[in-house]
């Protein structure tokens, strides 16, 4: 490659970070805004967010500005069945109904209209019962009007929801762990390998799970306790994200034995293993798409949403050689969850799933119970890049959901440098308030679908350190992207995607004192308690662009701006994080560089 | 004119109608839809809207998702006395304090951040009590951050808000009033006189009080109660909307001699009259601002918001010879108080209150005090062209509010044909839920702002009546805007505003047919009892454009297709209303021409 590729250019980066897919741009965001007041939807907002036995449940719904009904009827069950009822909206015997009350409309100003919310109370149910429901919507002229699942059952036919009516919490181990994401094919080749010569980023450069243990005492010196494995099974792509089977694991990977090979290295050193999960759609040559796309009659033609058979489907953002999947089949929904008890039976601890908000609510209900059911320790979150509000209704259904609002924040405060402090830490103060303890939030500065933190923060190792500092003194368990820790960056910003999916270096090109660093962060984070993590603003400075948090029994303080003495008030407070000309003087001043951060103890503590 | 100018030309007529200003754009809604989630300022939506004796109060704040509050304290008082406090924000001795409590963040996807709503609940009041409070919110740093009520206090002081607690309901004579909207100068010349010939619309054309007093009884014929007639209040402009004093009738209009007469006049006939108050801004003629630009000095000076003195001055939609008053300068305020105390004493019987929404709602509720207790009958309906969240947050700040939104609604489906019937349906269903019975909602079909309904119909008749006698069977007390009841249309569109302001043309010009409709529906009106009008939908059918409503004991049925026979199912139902085509037939079939409705009765009622 020419010297021109090789050197970043942080011009090209774009003006928006993609994030948050269309709703990254400002059209995407009116259009979103509208799209929460308009059409009959399930809120899929409990109250309580997640029930438990002997709470009563209120479900809501919304008929937006364009919708009228006269009426919501819910049908349920609660034994498992599904809601049945006649050609005359009466519910057969073991289905109950209840009707919805509208509650007083709400004025939208963007869609110029009233917005009719409603809101059904199903009475309290003892640990473990399977409530299922469907809404039926009663227009003008009482026309039956089935209400959907959001950008699901195009076809019309009614969504059954479910929830799962439990005592379930997210793990500890999960609150506590220090995740670190590896992807496959671009970690580690298998010891006497190489990664391939010629670096054809869309292709598999050799990385393999034999790789990778050879690896694992690179990462318990680093201090994670948790690999997340970019997906393993079988699939024709190098990245894994559509399977061929879900019950394989890859053999370009290295195949079972590798993998069984891993979980005792990985058990030896006390190190968890959360694999990638994508229920969302397989790949084309995934057996049941093969079998539903050569005959009419195949009975996983249902396992698929075609417009037109055989060629026109539903496929994960129009790429053909990834069909989506039904989950609200039930027999895709029993593979799913089948393949999911499989992978805890072969022993990982948990699952990140891939693009989690494309299935429904209920179905993840169900896929928890299942895997809690055949894993009582196994812990599940999220991909999901929608609004919070969307994250949040998400609460009771899985652990915790991948952070995509702070890493937006810690990216444009820190790497972009757009954010001022205050605003910073205002989104970080009500970010917490909203979500509350609903669900466990992992962070991250970066991952295999953006630009790497440091591309973005042009290069400036400290930018990037200032905002790890922060990340691991927040609540949520943090994530490195395989390669941060080491200074990985990118030859050019996305584009492709792959541009931020380069291999591991080896270990002489990695940044030592940057590892060090994240060594320490990492210790310090281990010794916070990160339960009782909650930062608490202390001050807050745009001109000089440095703040201060009380977390815990810590306190943060960043400069983002030119060295300056920052005024702590008290001389006994002790720096205790690795900044080095960080200092603290006798009159109760920190020295801090630019760009850096300090935290300090109480001297007694 | 040319014949040329003579013919309406339909095609001319906006895309948009500007009924609510900027907020008829797409561009202005998304931005008042950002607007609404930003900033800092007090929602005025108190918790009761309209609080009694006795009652808590809860008032609502915003710190939107732009602004960072870590404290928000309410300095009150109830004793009328003004809010104080000291340098270190403490309170003075007349003055309390209370905190009021963060409530959970909301998540705004259009401003893409979350949004802080904050509650504070004040103790219940005696009957009559005047509270007053200013909010102070605290930022990051502890710095104070005075909450200005939205577009007032440019300059940055605190706004002292204003709620009075008392049992004050809106008369019963206005919900039942059918009111005629009188443009003085375009009604009718003193007798003897004639019009302008040369008709320049925006001069005076010569109509008085001595005129209307001689078309009193055309008006009683016709069925209306009560006259609304535009500012009267002496004016250099023929409108009348600026005025130069507010305590003297209008020479040109027949001064006080022809009001007193007019009084004297319209109680004869057991008419009422309600005045135009223009509380906004004054003419620049008015002697206060004359001795505000004349002298620095000028006791009068404060009366306006200077921004650089004398020449730069806020101003009533950047005309300049209508400066805006500071409503909220105590002086002012009294001022304004004493004017509408003093045209109650000259006999009117209420206010329509000019662009209302240019005030806060404190100084409303201080002027509904006064003139609630200078005649215990007033009644004060106000011109908001907001947002109808906007328009309920004046719920006990006035007894009503010009139903812009209905107007709208009517407008649209039966004017420009643009509504299908069933949207028409469900916005009527929500927006009498939303508004419920905080206000009197007057209902108009249009206004001297506004095209005529007639032109924007493009001249047919038939869409006129259907929408007239809709809205005479619905909630809202009646307004027609003069000379809609004969016919009178526009030889343009707007344009100049003064298209819609034609002088009511002689009465051998008149469609007497047209009016003798307003008469029938005026009379059916009567005989319903408004009071309980309540439209509920039977059936809506956006094929045939058709629909039926039961609104108290009648039904309403609307055809806005082709002539068809509708199936009304109860032969026994009596066709009480005046389409010369429609009949009902013994089967139980009502035949209905093509854009034409008719009321149906039980027929024993």
């Amino acid at each position: 490659m020419s010297a021109d590729d090789a050197s970043p250019s942080p011009s090209r980066e774009p003006a928006v970070e993609f994030l948050f897919g269309p709703l990254s741009t400002e059209a995407g965001r009116i259009d979103e805004a509208r799209r929460e007041k308009t059409g009959f939807f399930d809120l899929a907002l409990l109250e309580p967010l997640d029930p438990r036995p002997g709470e009563p449940i209120r479900l809501r719904f919304r008929s937006g500005a364009d919708v009228s009904l006269k009426r919501l009827r819910i049908f349920w069950t609660c034994d498992g069945s599904t809601p049945a009822w006649s050609d005359q909206f009466e519910a057969h015997p073991s289905t109950q109904t209840i009707e919805a009350r509208p509650f007083i409309p709400e004025w939208d100003t963007l869609s110029w209209g009233f917005v009719q919310d409603w809101g059904a109370d199903l009475p309290a149910q003892p640990d473990g019962t399977l409530l299922r429901y469907v809404a039926i919507g009663f227009g003008e002229n009482n026309n039956a009007i089935p209400c959907p699942w959001p950008e699901r059952d195009r076809h019309g036919t009614p969504h059954i929801a479910a929830v799962v009516v439990d005592r379930l919490e997210p793990p500890e181990w999960f609150r506590q762990a220090v995740i670190y994401q590896v992807l496959v094919d671009r970690f580690a080749p298998t010891p006497g390998e190489t990664f391939a010569a010629d670096l054809a980023l869309d292709r598999r450069l050799g990385g393999t799970l034999w790789g990778l243990i050879e690896r694992l005492d690179d990462l318990t010196d680093l201090g994670v306790d948790t690999l997340w494995l970019t997906p393993i099974f079988a699939s024709p792509d190098y990245h894994g994200y559509a399977a061929s089977s879900l019950f394989q694991v890859e053999p370009a990977l290295g195949g079972e034995s590798a993998w069984r090979e891993l979980v005792q290295a990985c058990r030896r050193r006390g190190l968890r293993l959360v694999l990638d999960f994508v229920a969302n759609h397989v790949s084309d040559q995934h057996p049941a798409f093969v079998a539903a796309i050569a005959s009419e009659e195949s009975p996983t033609r249902s396992w698929f949403r075609f417009r037109h058979w055989p060629q026109d489907y539903d496929c994960f953002f129009n790429q053909r050689h990834q069909p989506e999947v039904d989950a609200e089949n039930p027999d895709v929904g029993e593979y799913l969850i089948e393949a999911a008890v499989h992978a805890l039976e072969a022993r990982c601890d948990g699952f990140r799933l891939d693009y989690a908000h494309g299935l429904s609510h209920g179905f993840w209900s169900r896929f928890r119970a299942a895997t809690r059911a055949a894993a009582p320790d196994c812990a599940s979150f999220g991909e999901i890049t929608q609004t919070p509000a969307v994250m949040r209704s998400y609460a009771g259904r899985m652990d915790g959901c991948l952070d995509f609002v702070l890493c937006s924040l810690l990216r444009e405060t820190f790497a972009r440098g757009r954010l001022p402090l205050s605003a910073f830490a205002r989104g970080l103060e009500r970010h917490y308030a909203f979500f509350g303890d609903s669900l466990v939030l992992p962070s991250f500065l970066d991952n295999h679908d953006m630009n790497r933190f440091l591309i973005v923060a042009e290069g400036d190792l400290r930018r990037l350190k200032v905002a790890a500092l922060t990340q691991f003194l927040l609540p949520g368990p943090p994530i490195i992207y395989y390669g941060t820790e080491i200074g990985l960056s990118q030859k050019r910003p996305l584009g492709p995607l792959e541009e931020a999916r380069l291999p591991m270096p080896p270990r002489e090109s990695w940044n030592l004192e940057l590892r060090e660093f994240y060594r320490a962060v990492i210790k310090l984070r281990r010794e916070a308690s990160p339960s009782r993590l909650a930062p608490e603003l202390l001050w807050v400075d745009d001109g000089s662009h440095s703040a201060a948090w009380r977390i815990g029994d810590l306190r943060l303080v960043l400069n983002c701006g030119e060295p300056r003495a920052l005024s702590i008030g008290r001389a006994t407070l002790k720096l205790t994080t690795f900044t080095p000309d960080a200092s603290t003087t006798i009159d109760g001043s920190l020295m801090l560089p630019a760009w850096s951060g300090a935290v300090l103890t109480e001297s007694g503590a």
